[in-house]
């Protein structure tokens, strides 16, 4: 009886995230949880649980809720912000599960952005060995990154993402329309991760970014459907062929390693992740093996993302230190995502301390 | 240099765990933690931590560690018991590694019994999304059954094992030479899980238990090798038929279901697992549609390994109570592994009360 059942989703698209038996479909588009949100179809079990923040939960939390039919659906909203990324937020999650007595046919829906289905999915992964998942996500930047790949987890007080597990939602869902509300400046650390792989991975789609960059700032829907649908196609493929990052998945860090440590620096929040990868993107480029014709692009088009490409920095050697203590030192090598060319990247572990400096002290020439 | 490397196991059995890119392999045999602890093979990165207990670490954690070369070694020892497989365990674990530098090669070996390997495996899961582990056993419990399967994780106030992964080891290695100090009652908690694997799954190594039973008290080692053995391939062809237990993998409960409610009921402890397992058999088996020769046999063959085989309750009914908030408890609905014959197991979920309440209390016509 429910009028939803068999309704054509309208103007959308689904990417397959292909891993053998942990595969699982994004769907991209918009008017997703307003209208289709189909979930006889999406929560397999007779309960739910809704996990947000005290952010996004005023904003969708009544819509979403109300597309959800024939369903006992709980709520956990927990605090907005990398700050409550921690054992004592997921250990609130996994108390909550207990108290509606959930079993392993409950779902867990993370509605919100990339910290929070870190969090949620975290939760998911840890409860009676697993529940279904379903994200959310509310950020372009968790949209087009977190969405693909099933990192889950939360911080350390010795360090970011040290806890965590590598598991896969049942199904992603990212409605564009929930982007209307974010923030100018959340929503162009989207774009940062949309260059990024174009840079790594596609110079056609590097190129369409560089002629549809005006329209995705205004948030075109369509093409605002195409730059996400084809950056989670992209992450698909190469996280699909390397789960659980023992090779090839390194590249998607290009940018991270100086980026973790301007944000490092500068302190949490102070300089945005996405902002933070653009500037990191810069230097890794320069550091690479492309000619100056692409790496002017590549500051062009992060330019033209109205990114901060730039930082006033005291000390730019404290950049080394702070790399030398990330996690991402695999033998206290330095590693570095670098450009064979756009739309190609590679791993670098034979660089001088020489090298990198002059790259952090000049990325422009 | 090392003299150990190419050096012959000997009267061994490796056992291959079959599950896709998560396949592992179990070694069974004897003077392997004293002789041939081939650390090199074994332990891929350049460290590694030992997590033991009070009780096991006295008796093998100095020959662990004086046949793992060229690594460098850190060890934590925890409580040994149910009572302490907790969060605050978990998280003493996960705050040593970020202690020692731990990265992704860092080998999590556990060395101890199914509690310990359950942490421990939990530790190994969720930090830096996964590390290599090994298991060690030192029970035989713990060889036959949590050895095989993946199932890690901790108890939460409101009921065992609420928290958890699947997450699968790198190898488990079975010294049966550990065996020599494990008390008696805790050796045969492990022969009635061995009893189980021949009653669900297979009447010929059912049959060569009932021809072997007096070996295998006195801890004959070809024979317990080989008991050990047909059981970890019964666990690795089930599991491998359904990792994640969404169907097959419940047959494993044979038992387990009237065995858990004897537990409660008793308190945690009082009677062990595999006791309570033994006692589950029986009335679960009254409640199958086998034959009274076969019944008989599974009666007889608990019996000739000295478990118990029934128990005074003053209100019996109480079981059933207690069943209906199992987690096992699928929608509200009894579910039970019962006999279709010895050797084949199936899920029952259509008795009645009064059927199950007849077998509990008159197991044995």
């Amino acid at each position: 009886m429910n009028p939803k059942v068999g309704r054509k989703l309208s103007n959308h698209n689904v990417i397959k995230v292909n891993l053998q038996d942990r595969s699982y479909p994004i769907t991209i588009g918009s008017a997703l949880l307003s209208d289709d949100f189909n979930s006889d179809k999406w929560i397999q079990g007779k309960d739910c649980l809704i996990v947000t923040n005290e952010t996004v939960a005023p904003l969708y939390l009544d819509v979403m809720k109300s597309n959800i039919d024939d369903k006992t659906i709980e709520v956990i909203t927990i605090k907005d912000g990398e700050h409550y990324k921690t054992i004592d937020t997921w250990s609130k999650i996994i108390d909550k599960l207990t108290a509606m007595r959930a079993n392993r046919d409950t779902t867990i829906i993370a509605l919100g952005g990339g910290v929070l289905g870190d969090i949620a999915g975290f939760a998911a992964a840890t409860f009676m060995r697993g529940l279904p998942f379903i994200q959310v996500p509310t950020t372009l930047l968790a949209q087009v990154d977190s969405s693909v790949g099933g990192k889950t987890g939360v911080n350390h007080k010795d360090g970011k993402n040290l806890i965590g597990s590598f598991y896969q939602p049942t199904m992603v869902i990212s409605d564009i329309d929930v982007l209307s509300t974010l923030p100018d400046r959340e929503y162009k650390c989207g774009l940062a991760e949309i260059i990024k792989y174009g840079a790594i991975y596609d110079v056609d789609f590097f190129a369409w970014l560089e002629n549809n960059m005006s329209d995705l700032l205004i948030r075109a829907p369509k093409k605002l459907i195409y730059a996400i649908s084809r950056s989670c196609q992209i992450k698909a493929n190469i996280v699909g062929e390397d789960e659980f990052e023992l090779g090839k998945r390194a590249i998607l860090n290009f940018g991270h390693t100086f980026g973790h440590a301007l944000e490092n620096i500068m302190g949490y929040g102070e300089l945005l992740h996405g902002e933070a990868v653009a500037i990191g993107m810069i230097i890794a480029s320069k550091l690479s093996p492309i000619n100056s014709v692409e790496h002017n692009r590549l500051i062009s088009l992060i330019k033209s993302a109205n990114l901060p490409h730039k930082i006033e920095l005291n000390d730019k050697n404290q950049m080394l230190d702070v790399m030398k203590t990330d996690k991402k030192v695999k033998n206290k090598k330095l590693r570095f995502v670098l450009l064979r060319s756009l739309g190609e990247a590679f791993i670098e572990e034979d660089l001088s301390e020489n090298e990198i400096l002059d790259a952090i002290n000049n990325p422009f020439s």
